[in-house]
């Protein structure tokens, strides 16, 4: 295939993970080393950021700040959330596309997100072709929900899940401390559909400080059972630690989140329900059952930003999917995402490979029901087995007189 | 003095820190290499362990696992709040533990904890010199709180306030990710009556992704002063970042955190009010007060269990108060509590002092007006010249697996 010269394209979309800017960087650095790349733009605010032509020039940065994104959460380029629609039904945001891509000569298109980002790369990319104007299209995967289909798992995912085993076996010790009884804590996991980061919660047992009870957004949820649940560790164990995804639903697809503490709805100001209550709504059950002290804790942005406990393997996966995407692209790929296969080798190890963006764009991944426990209130050790390798290694992050050292982009226009 | 020979004690009392421990092994290493201590015997669950004979023999302890103990959150001698009533009105737990001290011929007692500890030090000081019993007793501080008297500060709040700065940094920047508008959260941080541990969120201004708005519990919060606050952030800024300490309370002294979305109470399925309840109070009143999203992340127990990012000054200064009380006792120093002294120089510097009890058992060192700004909605640069040098430094958790190991101690009854 003859070589493609022009311009290329970054943007990130979507919620941000403790390593997502790893990937940016993996794509900044190896497009300016290309001969055929001639100019690396980067979009503020993903596919919003064409639209209104607020690029900048990543030639113009500073290669050290470059190197901080590894240790920077949040998207450093600015995200988005901004679904196209439907070139068919309107297409004047294309064609706006269509007018920034050839005023820089944009010939490479990198869009670094989840499902509805890889969504924007497909149309974006079926747009181009239609039109015939040459432009190769990569996604490059981010999700700390790790719900992405045709990628054995999701740069994002390991390093919130590190971060809330982590934090789990901490707080499991210290709400030990007073000895017999030991309290009972619930955790409020991210995760809306797919159970990924809650069942992480169980990497906390490897040091024996782990959840007794994970509740998946699987598995319909039951009030009395979990209440049962409860109760045996109790009389077990004296105190019970519980990890449960936001988005668990009853057998009538009813969000618990969304249960008052007698059974009506708890509404904040508006008479909304307020998100991210889940907590709230079962420690309350749990006070009303039981009579015992109870404790929510929510690990809401916490566990997405918490760059400072990310893990090595998946700022290096993130990187190498950045890198591969910019590679593929200009041996002649598009319309792909980069995802990880796992080799079938003892020693883990991941390679990058180009699936189709229309298998990721669509699908939603979800924890097997194989990896649960019989009862389905936790998980066995094929998902242990799974997810321990992808924690390993420790963060990227540059302190700065005891804090985090963030990158600076001057963000030049071009 | 001539060298008082025979065996101590080590407990914990109170809340945990993430560097508690390391006072502990300040205290068992230094205790297990000096001739005059002849038994290093640590107590489960603070005083309540002596009273119920359960003790452990530090000798037999892998060295490997003591140093360990630096890297381990929580209590590990186990924990309790256990009040002893004055001698004068019932002696039976005095009686008790000069029954035990004898039965160990206990020469040496270190106690480590916060206010209520060093009050336990105190009595159990006095009523030894009152029987004639000869046991030299030092008090080992600890309080993420900060709010003990006759110190500089005190170990363990570095590293909470370290955990605190370096994850409102990290969300704040992730908050910001969509660009203009930017949203609003709300932290609520531990420190019931002391606000040191609010003040330390605005550490993160240091990297620019600090709390627009802080309130302390050293002054009377005003509810619509505060709505006109966020106001005026959100006119400059968009966004607005608040921390605020759940013992914030009104003019009249009722707590914030009690305080209903509609000026009512929230109560539980027992009609309590829920601790901890502060961020969810000033998200609903932001929310009906503006109409725009609010998220409230209440920091809980994961700020005083977060090893992961504990601060190295504070490590260093937790063992050496650990280290210096056993050789103060040996010295000859009683009823004193080992504190650290600031230099008066450039570059940081604190040294251990020994301070006499009944100096810290009885006050509560709160946040000097003068380190506040103007509105009281914030602190001044004298607040960060005082905070900045505490949290220097890296951790000391080891891992395993990409986990934390923790030290794993046999407790063997002598």
């Amino acid at each position: 295939m003859a070589a493609l010269k022009g311009a290329c394209i970054i943007g990130q979309s979507g919620g941000p993970t403790s390593v997502i800017n790893a990937s940016a960087r993996g794509v900044i650095e190896t497009a300016l080393k290309n001969e055929n790349i001639t100019q690396v733009l980067a979009a503020e605010n993903g596919i919003k950021g064409i639209l209104e032509d607020r690029l900048f020039d990543c030639g113009l940065e500073d290669p050290k700040e470059l190197e901080l994104l590894s240790g920077t959460p949040s998207s450093s380029l600015g995200s988005c959330r901004y679904k196209l629609k439907d070139s068919d039904v309107d297409d004047t945001d294309y064609k706006r596309i269509l007018e920034i891509f050839k005023k820089y000569n944009v010939r490479y298109f990198f869009y670094n997100g989840g499902n509805d980002s890889m969504d924007t790369c497909n149309k974006v990319s079926k747009y181009m072709q239609k039109v015939g104007y040459e432009c190769r299209v990569i996604g490059v995967p981010k999700t700390i929900d790790n719900d992405l289909a045709g990628t054995d798992h999701c740069p994002g995912f390991a390093s919130a899940a590190k971060y809330i085993a982590t934090s789990i076996a901490e707080v499991s010790l210290d709400a030990k401390v007073y000895g017999q009884g030991g309290p009972i804590v619930v955790f409020e996991i991210m995760g809306r559909n797919a159970g990924w980061l809650t069942a992480a919660s169980a990497l906390a047992n490897c040091v024996n400080e782990g959840p007794d009870l994970i509740y998946l957004p699987e598995v319909p949820f039951d009030m009395d059972k979990f209440l049962a649940d409860v109760d045996r560790i109790r009389a077990e164990k004296g105190g019970c630690i519980i990890a449960a995804s936001e988005g668990i639903m009853d057998k009538d697809g009813k969000f618990i989140s969304e249960y008052g503490s007698s059974g009506s709805q708890t509404l904040d100001a508006f008479g909304h329900n307020q998100l991210g209550g889940l907590a709230s709504v079962l420690t309350n059950k749990i006070k009303e059952h039981t009579g015992a002290k109870v404790r929510g804790i929510e690990l809401s942005l916490l566990q997405r930003a918490a760059a400072h406990c990310a893990s090595g393997v998946d700022l290096d996966e993130a990187y190498r999917v950045g890198e591969e995407a910019v590679n593929a692209a200009v041996r002649g790929e598009t319309d792909k995402m980069i995802a990880l296969k796992r080799a079938d080798s003892e020693e883990y190890v991941c390679n990058c490979v180009a699936v189709p963006l229309s298998e990721a764009a669509n699908a939603e991944r979800k924890v097997p029901e194989e990896w649960m426990n019989e009862e389905k209130n936790g998980v066995n050790e094929k998902f242990i087995a799974y997810a321990l390798p992808l924690i390993q290694g420790p963060t990227l992050q540059k302190t700065e007189n005891g804090l985090p050292r963030f990158a600076h982009l001057k963000k030049i226009h071009p």
